[in-house]
């Protein structure tokens, strides 16, 4: 599932707004609902971002993957919640009734998944309780970052990278100077906690300047990146690979510059060009 | 950080075992503690698949990121728990005190932090937690995977994406037979809920045959991808990118074939490689 975004694309030196496919981010909750004597019994076992379709394949395969039931056939069924609700009415939380309370351990299910946060998600159900949680965190900073530093950055991230070249399967993110200089770097199997390592060692040690600075990260651009970036307040957030929906619309609401798909030929940038100086 | 692994190169019709430097995943768990009046309370806050190193970065980054401190200088220290654990003699466990009970709201990070298992991680906090778990599902099937078919079947997952050539931004898991045809593709922005939503509609479908099949996926393969392949007990696990430490602890342990970054030219074998067939 797709949807159009405009998009501005910088290519041999010249720039124009087109539209574009993004692959849709959203979240799902799913509810794990059992019968316990006479009551049933609703627990909201976990959220996911997720890219709408499938979405009872998905929950199939998570709860078998996830070993919280033993066989598929320990499902009675798999219904959505509510009324479809965002910008795309999509039903975002779904209830699977397990057909025997034996066949399900709430009380191990609960142990297990009592703590988890890798990916940035984090219990927040949706974008609106994300925003109630930042609304102090409006970019107000406005740093100016010429095209030819932006494409330079990946390259000058990688060289930065003590682990890449050893294992060819390690993240990044570097925070950069206007100038492209690089600040600091770091590095992770986990996307996130790359961005999670870089930021608290630049609070730590005083690094960040938000009035001038920029951040590069390798990979894709999705929720949690942008989520991180907008709670150092960095107005620009550039990346190697494509963006999902749910991070160019955070972007927007929260006024930051997201640029995608950067090579050194050229990027796009799905929210707030302004910041960027193009000049041939 | 990364440690030498014994890796099978096959490259223009030529195979040679050779050592390679392998970027280690591991389990960090996240202790937040505070005094409540006269006590001192310890939470666990969060498990995160990491690269070890910058530790305290990470740690500090991630609360105030996530909005656990509002400031870092709420941090009152940050120290290792326990002894070094597992093969590497890691600290593994990590604690973190707040200065001041009032600047921590533990109601609310109890919510925030209690659903959430997106990764597949979900609050397992070993490799050893996984074992016991998992002793019934070491690989018996044999699947024997000609070294052709093997470097075929990224193209042949692509072809098959609906939504890659549209958006460039959307990971897939596909399920292949031993003659290389695709058996079945599913999409999405998170690498392990492609993969749930595949293994969720063979379920469903009764497509899958652990005695001839292998799986093959976009992106990197880290401790998830291992974990949730090895739910459906499939032998061989193909992936594009690099592996972590983590996911060739696991395969080997659990007799899984894991091969990584297979191009048209060539791929590398990790685990068992005696289900891949090399011929001239």
């Amino acid at each position: 599932m797709n949807s159009n975004y405009k998009v501005v694309k910088f290519r041999s030196n010249n720039s124009k707004e087109v539209d574009d496919q993004i692959s849709i981010e959203e979240p799902l909750e799913i509810i794990l609902k059992h019968r316990d004597k006479e009551n049933w019994i609703e627990n909201t076992l976990s959220i996911t971002m997720r890219t709408p379709g499938d979405d009872d394949d998905l929950v199939t395969g998570f709860l078998f993957n996830e070993r919280v039931i033993e066989k598929i056939n320990h499902i009675e069924s798999i219904v959505v919640s509510g009324d479809p609700v965002g910008q795309y009415k999509l039903h975002n939380k779904i209830v699977v009734t397990i057909n025997n309370s034996e066949n399900v351990d709430i009380d191990k299910i609960k142990r297990n998944f009592l703590t988890n946060s890798s990916c940035g998600v984090c219990g927040k159900t949706s974008l609106e309780s994300l925003e109630i949680i930042k609304k102090d965190k409006i970019i107000k900073s406005l740093p100016k970052i010429h095209h030819g530093i932006i494409m330079k950055s990946p390259n000058i991230l990688r060289q930065n990278q003590s682990e890449f070249s050893k294992t060819g399967g390690i993240h990044a993110s570097g925070l950069f100077n206007a100038s492209g200089e690089i600040v600091a770097v770091k590095e992770d199997v986990g996307r996130h906690n790359a961005l999670d390592k870089l930021i608290g060692y630049v609070l730590k040690n005083k690094l960040l300047d938000n009035s001038s600075q920029f951040l590069t990260c390798s990979g894709r651009l999705n929720f949690d990146l942008v989520q991180k970036a907008l709670m150092a307040n960095i107005g620009v957030l550039i990346g190697v690979g494509a963006p999902t929906s749910l991070a160019i619309d955070l972007s927007n609401k929260f006024n930051m510059t997201l640029v995608g798909f950067v090579k050194e030929s050229g990027f796009n940038i799905y929210s707030n060009s302004e910041r960027i100086i193009i000049e041939n």
